[in-house]
């Protein structure tokens, strides 16, 4: 592998620009040369040995013939392979912070908290000035399926069986994990999601997984189950979720993530009241989190180690 | 202690009756001759040696010469010891469910999570089919003073920490708790609130704790700290509240107990969306679930075994 002398890490995001990334790579790396990818130029380019990078403009990133490692700033890497000009010989790895995992799993703790409990009939109640009657909870009537059971739903098992509420985790190919209970395969997903009644996605974004949260999937659950999407906004066939929640197929589902972000203003989620919408919101990077394992792979790659949350490109995340 | 032939358990509650309590609690034990308690007269008066009740009319308790065991149907004795009449000799139970401890853990993890996480917020914006703008969520920033560390507290606790939210249990007097961060006294209280930023009072309502949760509390804590109460209505000051929300020193309170319930319909609370109020729903009582543990007492007293949940009359809970 070639040593490049005095190495740059090229720093992209949208929004806010990386100006803040940049700042908190270099808190965790005193004396980096970290700098926005965009304004690296001419011989520059080649010294380049890392992309950290949130939607890079296609192209980019074939700029940096010496690039060793594509780090993108989110649990996913769609956003990387999307690019067709990605360099492909250049090992990807995706953004596994553990503090991101805990705000994951406290966003769908909090939906599936606030369904179960019925919030919303108390907050509507609230304005009559009057309480509807009600039953006691029960919390041994939930069973939840975590669709995808990579480090976010791990630690969501985890934290659901801490309170409780019974979980199964679905795996595409068969994978034993210490303490959660899991089933693999097409026909094992049939029978769990027959006997659930809380459907958590958290799969990759692939070409298997795109569109999965559809009609025919909803029919397989009790009538009346709760759907929350934290994955991407492709998994759900989005004109398939009002028809079920007017049948009542669905009760209610909670989407993080849409086919179109922000979603448009004309778009018929906002104005149901039986679909719970957050704006990407469940696990947003933290840069002063992030950036501990951004220079954890920093130094990785430039002691010739393997950095974390590589990429499996035969498998597409 | 008098064997009884052919003993009766009083059951009485308030709402819907005591008929779906006598159903429950004979499907736990069959055989057993458990009655309305206001329907009891005469003879059969001497037979009752269990009465298990939530607000038994004052006086009642007292016309069963040979009662063994008031059992409460809730976690609270209050309501017991309320009654001039109450046959001092007779020991108390309180009802320690297991299920109501889950139940009331996530009533207080959806009370936290909302709050740090912001629903009302987005909730909002949904209307306005617009996003705010928003920072990532640090859980790192929560710190949970738990007020009392009864069994409820304790399951709260434990909870807390599986959801990596940091928490410490205060109780009148010195205790361990294996797994459970605990401090004890007056001046442990006060540092206790100024490093926390989420109060939650579990407390026993006791002459000590009436009103404890006051402007003189609220003072002690960070600017913009949340409150949960899930005692009773008499541990808030109640006047004190929208004062503290005012003023910022709270950024809002979660109530699920009051002063007069259910809350007038006049009563301020109802209007401020600050206060997220709930009708003393944190931890119903569950019939099926209850019953086990009533089940378990009636063997004890009846086999001369000491009761779960009795209640230490000298400390009044």
């Amino acid at each position: 592998m070639t040593t490049i002398e005095n190495p740059i890490v090229a720093v992209h995001s949208t929004g806010d620009g990386p100006s803040a990334w940049v700042a908190a790579i270099k808190a965790e790396v005193p004396g980096l040369d970290a700098r926005p990818a965009l304004e690296i130029t001419g011989d520059d380019l080649a010294r380049v040995d890392v992309s950290i990078a949130w939607k890079l403009p296609h192209g980019k990133a074939a700029s940096f013939p010496n690039l060793k490692l594509i780090q993108s700033i989110g649990a996913g890497v769609d956003h990387v392979l999307a690019d067709p000009l990605r360099p492909t010989h250049v090992p990807i790895s995706r953004l596994i912070d553990p503090f991101m995992a805990v705000e994951m799993t406290h966003h769908i703790v909090l939906q599936i908290l606030r369904w179960h409990r019925q919030l919303d009939r108390f907050e509507c109640h609230k304005a009559e000035r009057h309480w509807p009657l009600s039953e006691a909870f029960d919390h041994r009537h939930l069973h939840v399926a975590i669709l995808g059971l990579g480090t976010l739903g791990e630690h969501l098992s985890r934290a659901l069986t801490a309170l409780e509420i019974a979980n199964t985790g679905w795996t595409r190919s068969a994978r034993a994990v210490d303490g959660v209970a899991t089933v693999s395969g097409a026909a094992a997903l049939d029978d769990l999601l027959s006997r659930s009644n809380i459907v958590v996605c958290l799969l990759p974004l692939t070409d298997q997984t795109e569109g999965v949260l559809s009609a025919e999937l909803f029919a397989k659950l009790p009538k009346g189950s709760f759907l929350v999407n934290v994955g991407r906004g492709g998994h759900l066939v989005e004109a398939d979720l009002i028809p079920a929640l007017e049948s009542g197929q669905l009760s209610a589902a909670a989407l993080d993530v849409f086919r179109t972000e922000p979603l448009p203003a004309d778009h018929p989620f906002w104005g149901d009241a039986r679909i719970y919408i957050t704006p990407h919101i469940a696990a947003e990077v933290n840069p002063p989190t992030a950036s501990i394992v951004f220079a954890e792979n920093i130094r990785r790659i430039r002691a010739g180690e393997t950095p974390t949350g590589l990429v499996d490109l035969g498998r597409g995340y």
